[in-house]
């Protein structure tokens, strides 16, 4: 299976694709958009693109607004769950101690300001486009470091000089693979649904919902975004436990379908079992 | 009025502080925290923290996190929605058809992909830690470029060589101020909620939302987020028209918090008028 991605090599996304499918042949593209793109010119079997909390820039949000559109024309066929694990890394035999620089995307300098004024307290932030980026940078420049996860620090034969190193721990990100065809229920499934809903009709969110959890379907996520199209308009996202055609699931979505404005099926897929 | 927000200078955050209280005293800090804690202390008087689609960084999800902890002590007492507009900029006379690099936030970069292989064909990308950063390493570099805000190029006496250059147009990101105090119903208010439901309750989170729409009260928006104590549990964040001294409201309220698991009322503020 090849797998499209937004690279480079060893950003969190690639972790995802490898935890999702160990095997699996990896094709780096610049962009969510780029990645979507090989998958509609069978150029890849699946895209895997990030859905929340994403470390590496706005690619969640990217991959919301392509879902939402009206003509996408591709499924999620999976999710996967990856735990962001910075590691602070650099070339063998640096001293974090007093290195002059360290490396890393924005948002991961960020994320670990505490952990690096104790670590390397003479470093200083130096952006990088990616984490692993970072790393490749920091390999180049002695007496540097980078934030990165422990696969780019593989990749690029780094030192990983002290390990889960953001401030506050227990980060996951979610991310999803989207392909060009359905899949069949496994018995331990999930569906995402995007719908909009009238604005001058308060109770029609409620009225979708509760179609879900009147037949005691699980709702597992769901956020609102407000739609480019018309100010005061929100496509809403949700996920349910369920396979679109279980019968339940499928009256539920059918029903929906006559409140709700506009509602699209995402896709039904494998629960990622660390998700509880 | 003093206001702490992410620095540095010229961020979108501090364009956010600016467009909700034009005359106020700027206090830029290096994270949310530290915005957080200036008011805390009293040497601001509000804290204006990104709550989503944030340009520069995970500040929305940290904004989130912080607020959805029990001993949370400031309330929210305003909003305010941006326009994110991306402008290509760089030294006076600068050639954008010949410059060698693009420098900013590498969230930026991602979002002006396309217009940047336009406008600039033999720019590479540079990564900087924030736009108004970016912009200043622009204007130490000849023949080089940046993407920022129409605020950091004005700081840094950058021309602008074109304007709103995001690949997608209408981007917008909702800002809150934090402060000590609770404020005063104004007639045309929002009120932010955050409530667990139990785990094994899928008709709760309907249930709360229901005694809203119940009442005729428009929820604006909807966000669940995993809670990092326990998998499968999510806190949601709930915004609705109103103000929590409203008699309708403060019933709603009172009900939801005999249903939820927890439930605290994040603060009533005068609505954004853009918003719709």
């Amino acid at each position: 299976m090849r797998i499209a991605h937004l690279g480079p090599r060893g950003t969190y996304t690639e972790v995802a694709a490898l935890a999702w499918r160990p095997d699996a042949e990896l094709l780096p593209v610049p962009s969510v958009q780029a990645a979507i793109d090989a998958v509609i010119a069978g150029e890849a079997d699946a895209a895997v693109c990030a859905m929340e909390n994403s470390i590496e820039g706005t690619a969640s949000i990217e991959t919301l607004d392509l879902l939402a559109r009206e003509d996408f024309p591709l499924l999620v066929c999976g999710e996967v769950v990856v735990a962001i694990q910075h590691m602070l890394v650099g070339a063998p035999g640096t001293d974090p101690a007093t290195a002059t620089e360290v490396h890393s995307h924005p948002s991961a300098l960020l994320q670990c300001r505490q952990s690096v004024a104790r670590l390397a307290p003479s470093a200083k932030p130096v952006a990088a486009l990616s984490t692993s980026g970072a790393i490749e940078a920091a390999m180049h420049a002695p007496g540097t470091l980078a934030i990165g996860n422990e696969r780019s620090a593989e990749l690029y034969g780094a030192t990983i000089f002290a390990r889960d190193i953001g401030d506050e721990r227990g980060n996951q990100t979610r991310f999803v693979a989207l392909s060009r065809e359905a899949t069949t229920p496994t018995g331990d499934d999930k569906t995402s649904l995007a719908f909009t809903t009238q604005h001058d009709r308060p109770g029609s969110l409620v009225e979708v919902l509760g179609l879900f959890a009147g037949r005691g379907l699980n709702l597992s996520r769901i956020e609102s975004r407000p739609t480019r199209r018309q100010l005061g308009t929100y496509v809403f996202f949700v996920d349910v436990h369920g396979h679109r055609d279980d019968p339940l699931l499928a009256e539920a979505i059918a029903e929906a379908g006559t409140i709700a404005h506009w509602l699209r099926v995402l896709g039904s897929y494998p629960r990622w079992a660390v998700e509880g």
